[in-house]
């Protein structure tokens, strides 16, 4: 569309690039020019951006205003795209004193493995102060299945009319797409069966695990929280990490809600309902893994799976105030999980506490599926959870700019958990630079704009309608880009590799906030048609994209509240296949902030002793 | 550019395919729609695409006649978009009988075990019938070196004069866009002393190659075809390629004409003439690696380099008589060569003899650059050249419907070859049916034209008008593809190599022509503008896309000429990393049409005994 060209910005090469505390790199802000609409608002531009000359120049308009013309479409850069972030193991593991597993262990065995690494009752009573909140992890069920006082059957029970009671006009709270008491109950039962012979497969054994309805989990459709997927692609099977977590006994109770097509961060999803806040009902729960993140936040499930292809999992554990993991690219198979985007979306964990997100990851880690041409069998590695400062020296490296671009809260909270993880374990961190942050954001924006649009086009273009109003507008800005835009793209992933690896070889993980904001206001004219605000989903994913975008994986925890007592987040990022520290790193941190935990206003307690 | 959508094919699962002889696939043959245009016309047509609106609709209008809508944008496939075709070494490399080498040779001492495998002197006589022309050979040039009766430098003097006399007004040959006269006789000098020493460094000691003007050899600049490139992309270095031939002792002579930017097949360039077929000089040598092919095929070079992305080695080599050999996608890195594209385009080599071509496959083989990803250091294999039937047992896949679309004397040409193949080694021929190839010509069209137009556009458009008319047409029909269209075109490179290496579970090899016509006259008016032939073009890379798009590796060599005399070649297509079985192959052809080859109207003899 050669109508007018805008100057694009000519990229140094990657050699003359400082990365130092010192470097004149530029800071750019997000400057995100898209109103905040909701309502009718949301249907007029719609309906203005599906018109055939209008709709190409208003996409036109959009994308020059939102700099993707002058930071990637006009750009010129040196590099080479870059179109898969795959990572070689053996060439790119480089951690210390983790455990290395066979990757051809079962579930169960692997599980094993990672309960030996937690800490010891002895080493956690000398470390941990006492607790002011703590959700019931995967050992406390498991344990309270194995002394008798209660059973899988009983906590199925609970659960059941938790889930019921959530649902129910009074709360709305949105958690489920699908869940089939009968279903649950049919697990507890053989689950039940196991503890009373004695013989439990697994500390899963019995501990209700939800899963996001963008992954198959029998007997459910597959959703991908729209009205019609399912119809056109029925689930016919487990998705291979459900198929671990059966396994190992997990009872798999339902399929949580989520941003619709995954092409949004607010969790409001038209036909299923908002997945609300567990810690102020009438905020977001974050996206697009939002009914993950709300019922492990609500103490329906120590653990849920959700799906993280622009901080899809991070971003609403940390407006939850849980635990979100996402593990390097390639490291759980992904066959059984719709392929919204083939190059930047992972199987993430959702988790109340690190240690189960630890055993967690152990159970779904396994061998990379042939059909990635570059795959190989790659070693299962986990952390050592000890709290001594012996155990390693970490280094963290740390942007200023990009770690203040936050709201006051979030930035005082997060800098103050980072001095205070500094403090206590000895750790140091680095001052650096990370070049080009806001147009990785819009590389990342186009690639997975570009591969949701093209897999969402495989299914024609008859369900159009059937789709909720802000899908709608995703859809049409993600079928927009040009294969140009696409491969510039890619080019500008490389780039950022590039000057990840060398921020690698002098820090083992990157820290920031895990969201620039903490969740907002859900609007009452937003539930039937979605919003569209493009200013905070900025803010939100500020600190995601270079876990989905370069593969690397990141963990959250959570450090503290603001004003409104919404959860904060921090967020580690590491090396490839580094998931090891970053748990270890999540440990140490989750144990200096255990003491100021708060429960949410919504929380089920389902191992309570009636 | 949702103006209305026409109807796309939805592609059946890879599983359901009958690949079998048996199979009702639809063989459908290409049907450019695309007038042939020359001169004044090409300018007019130029105008028009590049007319903002018309242009759009224009484009438009040529995708739906030529199926790129119905067969790609809207077509439905469950396929996985592969973006790179690349293959592992130790998974995929699946020959017997073959030489492996440790990739940490030196290329002197892979060339020197590459000379172990040719026949020996004594199997060559029992073997071979007397070749009634044949084009000296690296050997040649080394036993005369070595005897004294010829140096480097004697050499050296004919080739300039041949390279002087070609382009003198009379025959206008366009061998080549930059030569140095001084720079060729200083490396002969050198070459001559340590001939003088009696220490030559290789069997490559002293040989003139040539090297596209794709790849960088000092002291030239690498213009591409262009007349702006080597402005704004100096060359710095040689190529990886080249530094590893000049380490042999290779006499680098100069960089070969070809098409502009690649982005044709007829290799008429309108800056630097037209390289003429040494056949027949009104006719094309076919592109874009033309200039390489015809110094070869002219005896200026026992050996030059090529770059093939779409054929264009393989089919240039065809037209000019000579053997083309195009290895694996990675096996030769890329570091020097214009990033015209990423993901479809490889370094191959043009030689006299199939002989050559190993020496020169060892010579430049190496080590896989570490920007790929998913690169490993791989082994080179060499094949034992031996023509006794007991060597191995090959089996050979030919899809009758695809290897008969063809001009006839092409047909009867590699036909006959084929079963003398058949009936001298006692080798089989299974029938298999490969779908969707058409359709696999124009993923691969829409991912090298993708690629190559955001190449180019990193220099900015200023030097949109320093192109020639066709470029220019290329490029704009090139830049015009969507990113679904990209991506849609990758899931078919998925769905093909799916269905290659099905066939070649049950074949080593798939036989076709190399090309659907041979060598075409060269029209006057198309001297200053190019021209555009998309019929021509489709049927001289109609053999020539998986080789590419699946980066398989593949070999033709000449088996006879048309009834005007035009030379005619039968290509083997490899599974990854069998280039020793294409050479094997490959050898036990020429082996048997040695007595039939014919020299060409423009032949210069180097080695002659005055």
């Amino acid at each position: 569309m050669g109508l007018f060209k805008s100057k694009g910005v000519v990229y140094r090469p990657v050699k003359d690039v400082n990365l130092g505390a010192d470097s004149t790199e530029f800071y750019l802000q997000a400057n995100v020019k898209a109103p905040r609409m909701t309502g009718i608002l949301v249907k007029i531009f719609t309906w203005f951006l599906e018109s055939p000359v209008f709709g190409a120049l208003l996409l036109y308009i959009l994308k020059g205003n939102n700099l993707i013309h002058k930071l990637i479409t006009n750009a010129e850069l040196e590099e080479s795209p870059l179109f898969v972030p795959s990572h070689n193991f053996e060439a790119d593991h480089k951690e210390q004193e983790v455990k290395c597993l066979d990757s051809a262990l079962t579930p169960q065995e692997q599980v094993q493995l990672a309960i030996e690494c937690l800490p010891t009752s002895s080493e956690k009573a000398h470390n941990e102060t006492v607790p002011s909140f703590c959700r019931w992890t995967v050992m406390d069920y498991s344990r309270a299945y194995n002394s008798g006082d209660i059973t899988p059957l009983m906590v199925a029970e609970r659960f059941i009319a938790a889930v019921q009671e959530s649902s129910k006009p009074a709360l709305q709270m949105g958690f489920f797409i699908n869940y089939n008491a009968d279903d649950i109950l049919k697990q507890a039962n053989e689950s039940t069966l196991r503890y009373q012979k004695g013989s439990p497969i697994s500390v899963l054994d019995g501990v209700p695990v939800a899963i996001k309805d963008e992954i198959d989990c029998s007997p459910y459709p597959t959703t991908g929280g729209t009205k019609w997927l399912h119809k056109e692609r029925p689930c016919i099977d487990d998705a291979y990490c459900v198929k671990r977590l059966r396994l190992c006994g997990a009872i798999l109770v339902g399929k949580t809600n989520m941003h619709e097509l995954g092409a949004g961060t607010s969790g409001i999803n038209p036909h299923y309902g908002p997945a609300r806040n567990p810690y102020d009902t009438n905020k977001i729960a974050g996206g697009s893994s939002s009914g993950s993140a709300a019922v492990v936040s609500a103490g329906l499930c120590p653990v849920a799976l959700g799906v993280d292809g622009g901080g899809s999992v991070r971003m609403p554990a940390s407006l939850c105030g849980v635990v979100g993991l996402k593990p390097t690219f390639g490291r759980v198979p992904h066959a059984g999980v719709l392929p919204m985007n083939w190059t930047v979306g992972m199987i993430g964990i959702l988790a109340g506490t690190v240690e189960d997100a630890l055993i967690t990851y152990a159970a779904i880690s396994g061998e990379i599926p042939s059909h990635q041409p570059s795959s190989i069998v790659t070693k299962i590695n986990l952390p050592l959870l000890r709290l001594t400062k012996s155990i390693c020296d970490i280094k963290l490296a740390k942007y200023g700019k990009w770690f203040d671009d936050c709201s006051d809260d979030v930035r005082l909270c997060c800098s103050l958990a980072l001095s205070m993880l500094q403090d206590h374990y000895g750790w140091k961190t680095i001052d650096v630079t990370i070049p080009d942050i806001e147009a990785m954001r819009l590389a990342h924006y186009i690639t997975i704009g570009s591969e949701c649009s093209t897999w969402v086009d495989s299914f024609g273009d008859k369900h159009f309608a059937e789709s909720g109003w802000d899908a709608r507008v995703a859809l049409n800005i993600y079928g927009a880009f040009s294969s140009k835009e696409y491969i510039k793209a890619q080019k500008m992933r490389n780039r950022q590799l590039q000057f990840h690896k060398k921020i690698f070889a002098e820090a083992d993980v990157i820290v920031s906030p895990t969201t620039g904001v903490t969740a907002y206001s859900i609007q009452d004219d937003a539930l039937k048609t979605g919003e569209l605000d493009y200013v905070n989903g900025a803010a939100l994913v500020r600190y995601s994209i270079s876990g989905n975008f370069l593969g690397l994986p990141a963990v959250t925890v959570a450090v503290g509240y603001d004003k409104l007592g919404l959860p904060i987040g921090l967020q580690f990022i590491g090396r490839p296949w580094a998931e090891a520290t970053l748990i270890h790193l999540a440990f140490a941190m989750q144990a200096i902030c255990l003491s100021e935990y708060r429960k949410p206003k919504i929380y089920y307690d389902l191992l309570r002793k009636d």
